[in-house]
Parts: C-alpha cells; sequence; structure tokens
C-alpha cells in the first residue's frame, strides 16, 4: 500500500491515535482504503462468521414462518423445542444434566449475558463486582457499564493453573464479587482452560457463593481433541461439572454460523435457576432466579426471542445430537486456516503472544494472537495497514500483553499466496 | 361454571387475593378451568393478536433466509432497507419528516422501550423520573425498575385537555422529569389524544426539556377516521408536529399482527438523535444521542435485531406505503368486534369506564374498559370466572378507576351467542 494514501485516510478519519480504536474502525478504514487503492485487504480484525448458515436451520425456520409462527408471542422463556433440544445439546456434548425449564433461548448470547448480568444485579444487591478473567470480549465490560455494575480484571497471560487459582481466590476474598466471567476457548488467545483449573474455578464459586458465567461462544473448538461425538467421551470441559453456581452461554452464531439471526441459549444449573433471593422476591415479586430471569428480565428485554429462529436452533441442536450433523466438521475449517497462517507468521519473525496451554501447543480455531519484535500493540496494528492486513490491538480486550488478534473466518484458501508474500515482506522491511 | 370448582382451581394456583394476579395468572387460570371443565372459555384478557400475519412479511422473511441473512450479523442500527421504509412509513402515515438514519428496527417495541429509558437514564443522569401518563401497558414500569429510573403516573380519567396539561405541568416544574410516556390509542382505554392536547404536551416537553415516547403500538386504529391512505391526510396525530425532543415506538406485533418475529421500530427525531450529551460522551465516548443509542445500547442489548425479521417489517411498511398493502383493513375486524361486545353488556347493565374521549365517543379498537355497578375490579374480574369469561383488572394498570380490560383480539365470530347469553345470566344474577 502507499503510505501517503495510508496516512492520508487514517487522519481523514480521525484515527491518528491508535490506542483508542475499536473493531469497527479498523474495519471502517480497512474497507475504505480497499476502495481507494483498488488493494484487496486480508480482513482479520473481524470475529465474524465466514461460513454458510445450516441448511438445516433455515429449512426450519421457512417452516416455522409458513405454519404462521410469525402471529403469536413467544414464550418469555422459550417455546418447548429449543429448551428440549437445548438441554439434550448440553447432555450430548457436554455431559451435564440441565432440565428444559432451565435452558432458555435469548437474542443471541448478547442478551444472555446481558439479561444474566441484571438478573445477577438485582438478585444480589450485596455484591457489586464481576470478575472478568481476562483477555475477553470487550463489550461484555460494556455490559456492565450499561446496567451498572463494577468490574475488575484478571490476566491469565502469566496466571494459569494453581497460580490462576490462588490469583482468583485473593480477589474473592473481599467479598464483592457476584461473578466471575470467562470464554473457553478463549477469545482472543484461544487458550482452553484445563479440567483441573475448572475444578478449581467451580470449588472457589461453591465457596465464595459466587455465579460463574461461561461463555462457549466457541463452543467445542478446541480441535485438539474431536469433541464432535454426541452422547460419547471426550465432552467440551466445563465449569458446571465442578459447581451448582454456574451459567452457560451457548451461542449459534460461531457453531451453526447461524449469526445473521441472533439466537444463543442460557443453560442455568437446575439449582441456581430454583434458589431463592430476598432481593428480588421483595423487589419484583418473585424470588426465583430463573422465574425471575425469564418473567420480568427476558420479557422486559424484548418479550422473548424471534419465534422462528428458535425452531432454527431447535432444528440445529437436535440434528447435531442425533449425529445426523457434524457442526463441528464445518467449522473445523477455521482451525485449518490458523494452521497455516501461523506457519507463515512464525517462519517470518512473528510469535505468538499466549503462545501455550499449560506448555501444551495451543489449540488452532477461530483466533489466535500474535505480535512482532520490538513494536507495541498499536504500531504492529498500524504496520501491517501498509501491507494491506487488518487486524486487532490486544489493549482494548483487557490483555496486559503487547499483540494482535487474528481471526481466521474470513481468510479463504485464494488468499493464501497473497497472505505469505505481504508477510514475508513486511518481515523483510522491519 | 361449577362455582365449586372455579373456588378450588383459584386456591390450588394460590390466587386467593385476586389483586396481585397478573394477565398470565387470569390466562392460565382461565385454561386450566377449560380442562377441567371442558367447557370453552371467552377469553378477553390477552393483548395478543388473534388475525394471520401478512402473507408480504412472511414472504420477504423467506427470501431473505434463502439467500443467506443468517450467516452475517446485521448492524447495530438495522438494514438499509428497514430504516428507508420506517422512514417512509412515518411521513406517509404520520406526515413527519424523519432521516432513516435516525429509524432503528429492535426486537419488538419491547427492546425499542427498553433501550430508549436507559439511554436516557446513562444520557440525563440529572434527571431520574420517568412521567407515565396512565392508564398504560404496565411492563413499562417493570422496565423503568429492572433499569433502575424511578417513575411517576398521572391518570386520564378525569383529566383531559387543559385539565391534563395543567396537571403535567405541576409535575414539570419539579425539575426531575426525564421523560413522559403515553400510548396512543390508549392501552387499555383505547382513549386517543386530541391533535391539541398533543400540541400542548410537546410545548410542555420543549419548556421542560423532556423527552416524549409516544407509543403508537396500535398504530392508526383510532377507526373513527380513515387512516389508511398513504401519503394523504388525515395522518395519526402526534406529539412529533409540536417538539423536537420525541422518539415514536412503532410495533409490528399488532398492526401487521407480526408479534411472534419480535420486531419494531423506534423512531428518533432528527434533532434529538444528533443532540450531544455530555454524560454520555464521558462515560461511553459517544456523544451523540442516537449514536449512543445504536452502537451502545442496541449493540449491548442483542447485537442488532434478527435478520430476516427486517426485511419483513421493510416489505411490510413498503406494501403499505405503496397503497399496495391495507394493513387497517385486516385490523378493522377489532373495531367491529368492540362495537358488538359493548352494545351487549351495556344492555345489560355493564357501563364503560373510560367512557369517552373530550365529550365525543369512544372509538372501537383492540381494547375497552368495562364495570359493573356495586363491584371492585377484582371482584368482577372474579366473578365473571364463574361465567366463564375472562378479563383483566383495570388495577394493575396504573388506573385509579374501578373495572376490567376487555380485549377483542381473540374473539371471534362464532363466540357471538355464547357470550350474550353468558353475560345476559351474569347480569340475571348480579
Amino acid at each position: 500500500m502507499d503510505r501517503k494514501i495510508v496516512d492520508e485516510t487514517i487522519a481523514q478519519m480521525g484515527l491518528e491515535d491508535f490506542s483508542t480504536v475499536t473493531i469497527r474502525d479498523i474495519a471502517k478504514l480497512s474497507k475504505k482504503l480497499e476502495q481507494i487503492t483498488g488493494e484487496p485487504f486480508v480482513h482479520l480484525e473481524m470475529g465474524v462468521p465466514g461460513l454458510r448458515p445450516s441448511e438445516i436451520g433455515i429449512n426450519a425456520e421457512i417452516d416455522a414462518l409458513r405454519n404462521f409462527c410469525a402471529q403469536s408471542y413467544p414464550p418469555n422463556d422459550g417455546i418447548a423445542p429449543v429448551k428440549e433440544a437445548a438441554s439434550r445439546f448440553v447432555k450430548a456434548f457436554i455431559g451435564l444434566d440441565i432440565d428444559p425449564l432451565c435452558c432458555m433461548p435469548t437474542t443471541g448470547s448478547m442478551q444472555g449475558t446481558f439479561a444474566v448480568f441484571t438478573t445477577i444485579k438485582h438478585a444480589r444487591p450485596e455484591k457489586d463486582t464481576v470478575l472478568f478473567i481476562e483477555p475477553g470480549f470487550p463489550v461484555q465490560t460494556t455490559q456492565c457499564d450499561v446496567i451498572g455494575l463494577k468490574h475488575i480484571g484478571i490476566d491469565i497471560y502469566d496466571k494459569r493453573g494453581e497460580k490462576l487459582l490462588t490469583a482468583l481466590e485473593a480477589i474473592l476474598q473481599s467479598g464483592n464479587i457476584n461473578a466471575i466471567v470467562y470464554s473457553n476457548p478463549n477469545n482472543p488467545s484461544w487458550v482452553c482452560f484445563t479440567d483441573e483449573e475448572l475444578k478449581g474455578i467451580g470449588a472457589l464459586a461453591t465457596k465464595y457463593d459466587v455465579i460463574v458465567l461461561e461463555d462457549l461462544a466457541y463452543f467445542a473448538m478446541d480441535f485438539r481433541q474431536d469433541l464432535s461425538h454426541p452422547f460419547e467421551a471426550p465432552y467440551q470441559v466445563s465449569v458446571g461439572n465442578y459447581t451448582d453456581n454456574y451459567i452457560l452461554s451457548i451461542s449459534g452464531s460461531k457453531a451453526f454460523s447461524y449469526a445473521g439471526q441472533r439466537i444463543g441459549v442460557s443453560c442455568i444449573s437446575n439449582a441456581l435457576y430454583h434458589r431463592h433471593f430476598d432481593a428480588i422476591a421483595k423487589n419484583f415479586g418473585v424470588g426465583e432466579f430463573g422465574n425471575f430471569m425469564a418473567n420480568r428480565i427476558l420479557y422486559t428485554l424484548s418479550s422473548g426471542v424471534t419465534h422462528s429462529a428458535q425452531f432454527a436452533l431447535a432444528a440445529m441442536m437436535n440434528a447435531a445430537c442425533d449425529g445426523r450433523y457434524n457442526f463441528l466438521a464445518d467449522v473445523a475449517e477455521y482451525g485449518r486456516r490458523a494452521k497455516f497462517m501461523k506457519e507463515v507468521l512464525t517462519a517470518n519473525k512473528f510469535y505468538l503472544v499466549y503462545d501455550n496451554d499449560m506448555g501444551n501447543p495451543l489449540a488452532d480455531g477461530f483466533y489466535f494472537t500474535v505480535q512482532y519484535p520490538g513494536m507495541t500493540a498499536v504500531e504492529l496494528t498500524k504496520e501491517l495497514m501498509y501491507y494491506g492486513v487488518s487486524v486487532f490491538p490486544l489493549n482494548t480486550m483487557g490483555s496486559e500483553q503487547q499483540g494482535v488478534r487474528v481471526c481466521t473466518s474470513f481468510f479463504h484458501d485464494s488468499l493464501r499466496d497473497v497472505f505469505r508474500s505481504r508477510i514475508e515482506q513486511f518481515a523483510k522491511e522491519h
């Protein structure tokens, strides 16, 4: 890319200070540069699924529309078919028993986490702070800001295993933490917690009575193991095996490439669903945690979830449970892309930032993190722009490390040669 | 109905105290009694559309799904076609100019009002109370409780015209009101504000700098006039003609019988959309009201609205603007039902509670309010249960009057004789 054009465009967009840049800024800038230069970018900044959505979902949705599902309000906590399918899916791929009642569809996982945070805020006014295991999805901390919850973060970079648990416990002892939040696999680092770590987190959640929100946006995408066989080990690991204080957030966006229809599911442990909290009983007339979340929070947020999308998710989950639809075979494509890109990058002086999983190699998946010697995250993001490669700096994602996030979703095979030559040129000139 | 069975079922459900009953309690109780007795109820309690959804919407949605709209995240503030269609619809049927940018689809009007309240809370921390013109939709006050906004109400029963404006101004003078909320036509009374009243409300909104949230859930359903001709007077009246401080909430649920897909649109006046508020600039990095609502609130609430449903609403609104689809011809059925039911009731000692519109007869529409001499709202609700007629007491809807709400949506012609004979028997025995 012509450095002058890039600099001018950055100045025009008022983005000189790259340190406060958002994902949408990067996307806009790189698209603008494509228009101006006529040169296509390699887009690695966005966490947007790049695969075709499941036909099973689309067909179920069309059938539901033909059967006039558009007419009637859906129940606040979801139609029976999706509640049953989600319960079955959790059993088939995690091995956990959660009643259909306790599985509630939401307008994307985004609404699910908003609803969970809001529910916790009202149920537990005596504890005011959410603890995020970082790095993570930055919009979840914005959700807390919108709702009026405090939040703190703890970076896993140099804290795994016992060190992580010790650090968590030090914070939990303050007594003001109401929830622990993490994604597994982790966005952006693709670190996957071990069963031992989850056992420790579960024990802490029970001991200090905090609720764990386990974000499974990248469900079962630890491709080092084959997690695709329903009702058979190995399963997606989960804190749900080790505490009753948990809520799983399962998204239809990545696993089923179904982001456009905004459908996910929040699964509350049976014990937590039925647990009574005085504050919500007093202020809203409903003391039961799950009942309050359904009939006060999900109700006031949107009166339930788009009817047809619920039928789609139910159909996709049931097909996966029946073994008729291997959703992981589709998304394994992301892993193949990550493997190739990592090879090119590390052959050209780049190195992985979050570079191991308790001493083991990381899985290849939707994201990974990378850095170039002698640069800051912001410098690398900007320098790669000159080579037609757009990435996202880690500093806005709760990480204390210098580096950038690479998303594999838009990296088609046709871009392999372009990507290699641009990275080689970058390495030659830096 | 056998009184003993009704009493036993009420006791079993723990509903002896009918004064705190919810709509869903009434619906559940009446359905249970139908099962036990084998005798069908006349369901007048729910505000659920009873007509088939528009084919135009369904077909547009199916096309969008076939074109893989399920794959990509929708923009936070909506796809261009629905933004343009909403802007056009507002011009065609209200006569107002609102830019497409300022029209944002939401997951039902429910999400729209939740987003508006949350936006106002953050934009104007110095004003903490929402003023509801009552009676109204009780879930909107629950939304304020969830969000952490105070609210007060003022009953229109004996306050119309100048008296209403005087009463509003007395409250606005306190300086703590951030918004005024009302539905027009009014749920449950079906009172419709006059243009003069809206002019007064608009002037007050400007004078005291409060935002008017005008809920048009029952869009243009004042059937005393024919509001069905696009780009021609008479128009749906609106406060938008008299102040810049307004947001319209237009629902797809009732006008297009499309409740199941959860789609509505919030239309912010151009001036308010672009207005800068210091508090959100400081706390969220976005000072512009509409931009903040789109990219901080709608984003964190659900990352946008189900893609296919946006195409449906765009298609229905455009068809209405083109004059190809008279959506009011469909819903005029509700008016015919109301007329019949009012005749039967008033011939049998019942009387309308909210019984006139500034001296004129009320319109016949989706709801009306009714009472029987010598009873409280709760007593009447319970007594009608014994006759297989389920209604909803007004006391939970912010009204200071005794009476019940009747919804016409599920009242098919086949029920006319049953309804008449049950009401006649009721009158004979009371």
